[in-house]
């Protein structure tokens, strides 16, 4: 011992699968660490019908984990604080609801409503036409729709886990199997975890090539923040080491790209294309930090796993989703068939796996945001940063 | 006191589900009306799993409320008469079953069956390409589909209500949420209320636009009756200040289009366009009478609310659903485009509501027949009924 | 008496759903066979949630049968065998998580995971344009997808039935609806039936045209074959009268047509057209026999129910779904269009009937094995065999 404590919720091979369950502190006296709970259960009523839901409150924060929707992250919470956004649409959506072909291929926004839903895994980003192999090997033409299939895609094993030694980590693993005939066929392995007390939740993702051949992939996590961390005068902190607008709209406000406005009916979305500087492991931060000052939201995370990031700002109407999407990836949200012209898509073998660790927090206090404002800043210190006022045609379609 | 009784059947934000349910004037003791009874229950099997039913029995006609449709009526009856039809699709159609876009634009019939289904609420009619705002702000063609979302949208929430003063009205309300990212977004929310003791039952409909910005609204109900109500020699009574027939195959029988021949095998549809007169109030009524005029079907509904009303024949086989729909509506069931480019498409600003009550009877008895007759003469009375014999450019595309 | 035991698991319009149950020769005491199980049970979790399955267990081999998914068999087992596939997509898929036209067409393989599936009942094949009657009478294109509808149509009653008489055979019936507004509409009655003891199974079907017009079928047995009865060296057995490559990638081995190779990453299906022998009443056989020759799958139907056979070969990786489909027809799996051309598609009139019975076995032991191969080359004793070395026109399209 140590070692530690699992429970399988949901396996679909042996059938398993429990509608409601719960796990605390209480189930380990003598754990020393601050009360903690494990909850699932399952939502009921409108489009959420079946949403299988497990929340984690480590004590200090809660971390609302959506197995049906792809081991999403709904949202995070403290008792002062949210992380995560007011999607127009309510709930969270039961993929069945979902035709991602829809709406031009845009059918995959009738499910969005998530802090963190991951894009991908045969490709993200917009609409577009690109070529793949028919089961008669032939080339044909297919419409690619946004945002790939992992979000609609139900997990198919849930386990609770609980680290029996210090710091006492708290884990939801989740296994998500996205496969099918002539492929691509993948297999996303989720740990999300948390230790009791703190404000930050990890997710480790492995991503797996379980098909017979070398399959593409590409993996976007959209990672979404509302009020109260976004609103007019919230920053953006980044260690930019090149940033472009993705076209002319994004480009009309290119010099205010890491503030935010407030709330404007009728705003029509603004994307920029980035890179990060990091330190020599690869790792670096973002952050959004609120108006005040007084509190921001970070993600950390290694450029050598996801080199790309993109700003989504949609400072729409609140009943449209004023939300910004902080959108760390393998590669930018174009159709794939620009991706790969530009050598952004990965080819992962067949068995082959892809890792991504992502960090989630909240920081709370002026001392607080200005020490991660530093930190940030000694990222990028004594490194040349690139801004292009047009965009770039190596990253946008032009 | 009085005030009324209620209790939530649905909520999703609070989670409140009740699977089974059921209240009835037994809960009331010294009530002074005729024995009632709603109940709640879940369908089983088949395509129709998961759909939450609510019907309402007054004592004497039983009105089938199917909030998993997006409030739309199943049917009403009585001991002796059945309001509805016999669609060849069998039961109630989960919305999971439904792809709107299939068969090309046409996949909404695939869960047709109700006595009233509500057709828009960002356009109904015939599928046909249209232009809309995409999420870069650009005008895109899309296709929509066949008669819209909110007939395949589930109540988000659901509340059964029963006034404790006279006359005791019992009502079930819904909210139905039709929303997303980019819009549009609405809210419907619906209220079916019946009397004890009585034969009608009124739907009550408030559309709010949820959205941040001005959102066009269509809005059809689609009204259905087949046997007994409909046969061959069965009569539609309205006060019609203008017709015309939608195209050639409507004309062919412009000199019946008020009467129902018998179930024909192969019969292919007919349409005809409406205006109707009303009181001064823009009250009017519509009736739909049996072949020994011995019993009616009413449509009670405001001419200013749903100007436009289109008759649809469909007089095939019984195995093919020998039926007829009466649909007052805001506009005509042709593509949007052809709508709005004849001013008939209304503009919802952001937080703007469009309120819709209708009241749906069955008169029995030849003596109550001649006396609606009189009452549907009476609305026409002195005033102009215009034939067209042909197509009007004004309603029909050519 | 004897008569029969049975018990309605499904009925949707009596709303009768038993989630569980178990029948067993314990029930039957007395009953002189060996013992058997009948259990019905609901997966739950991932992309299985709420799909019905009914088990037989006859004592030797058990029948796993698939009222969710139009009655498919899933597969097939003893003690020692397994008559089925590894298919990519793992467990059995909800309907609601296929949208047939999704990939152009080739949504159908999201669920495709079945021993035995039907194709059907509309059309199957590849997808292709085909001209239908819309709503108006005229004639539109439509995008036939892959493999039609019935597969992903659940059950709306289900029954078990035990014959009290020897041999005791236990069945399972089911009706599948598959019927819409302006049709096609179809009832699908499929008796699945084993006798306590036995290596094999029936599945009996009656396809019946509820609606009111006539109506095109087409009807596939997609039968699915993996290890181990498919490995290397492995034998297709058939009385063959005719058969033909599909098109040059199949010529590419015409000389090993019915011979199997291992698992090859990247392999790229092969189909071969044939029409079988058979004896004076149309019955025949083809069996797959494993590569030592100790066993044998075998499937005898009526060349005068399913005239047209397809050979199936997707020998790719074991990811990948290492698998060969035997596929007993009415005609061959091209584009509608194209059989109606040459006289296959079947023209049902309203409330007609086609009738197909087809039985499933397994063969042990080298002996029984060769008496087999005996059996088959009987039926093409003396008869002329036509192998076409190119692709006929007659059966694939060029």
């Amino acid at each position: 011992m140590p070692g530690c404590f699992q429970e399988v919720l949901t396996d679909v091979t042996e059938n398993v699968y429990r509608d409601c369950y719960q796990l605390s502190s209480d189930n380990f006296p003598g754990m020393e660490c601050p009360s903690w709970c494990v909850r699932k259960f399952t939502l009921k009523g409108g489009k959420q019908h079946g949403v299988d839901v497990v929340s984690i409150d480590n004590g200090h924060m809660t971390v609302v984990v959506v197995p049906t929707r792809g081991m999403n992250i709904q949202e995070a919470h403290t008792a002062d604080l949210r992380l995560g956004w007011n999607s127009p649409v309510k709930g969270m959506v039961h993929p069945a609801y979902v035709d991602e072909e829809a709406r031009g291929g845009l059918g995959w926004i009738e499910g969005f409503t998530e802090l963190m839903c991951r894009c991908g895994l045969a490709f993200h980003g917009a609409p577009g036409e690109d070529f793949v192999s028919d089961n008669t090997g032939a080339q044909t033409s297919v419409m690619l729709p946004l945002h790939g299939t992992i979000s609609n895609t139900p997990a198919t094993r849930v386990v609770v886990r609980v680290d029996l030694g210090p710091p006492h980590a708290l884990s939801v693993l989740g296994e998500v199997v996205d496969s099918r005939m002539f492929g691509p066929s993948y297999r996303l392995v989720s740990t999300v975890s948390t230790v009791p007390g703190s404000a930050e939740f990890t997710v480790s993702d492995r991503m797996e090539n379980v098909g017979g051949s070398s399959s593409e992939l590409e993996l976007l996590y959209h990672c979404n923040y509302g009020p109260p961390l976004l609103g007019e005068g919230s920053r953006l902190l980044a260690p930019v080491q090149f940033i472009c607008p993705r076209d002319a709209r994004a480009k009309q406000d290119m010099a205010t790209w890491n503030s935010y406005g407030p709330p404007e009916p009728g705003f029509v979305e603004q994307c920029y294309f980035l890179r990060m500087h990091s330190d020599r492991q690869g790792r670096t931060v973002v952050a959004l930090a609120d108006p005040q000052g007084d509190c921001a939201a970070t993600i950390r995370y290694s450029v050598n796993e996801l080199p790309a990031f993109t700003i989504w700002r949609n400072t729409a109407a609140q009943e449209d989703g004023y939300v910004t999407g902080l959108e760390p990836a393998t590669d930018y949200p174009n159709a794939r068939s620009f991706e790969r012209s530009k050598g952004r898509v990965i080819e992962l073998p067949s068995t082959g796996a892809y890792e991504v660790s992502l960090t989630f927090g909240l920081v709370v206090g002026g001392d607080q945001v200005a020490r991660l404002r530093g930190e940030i800043s000694s990222l990028a210190e004594g490194k040349e940063t690139i801004v292009s006022e047009d965009p770039d045609s190596d990253y946008c379609p032009m």
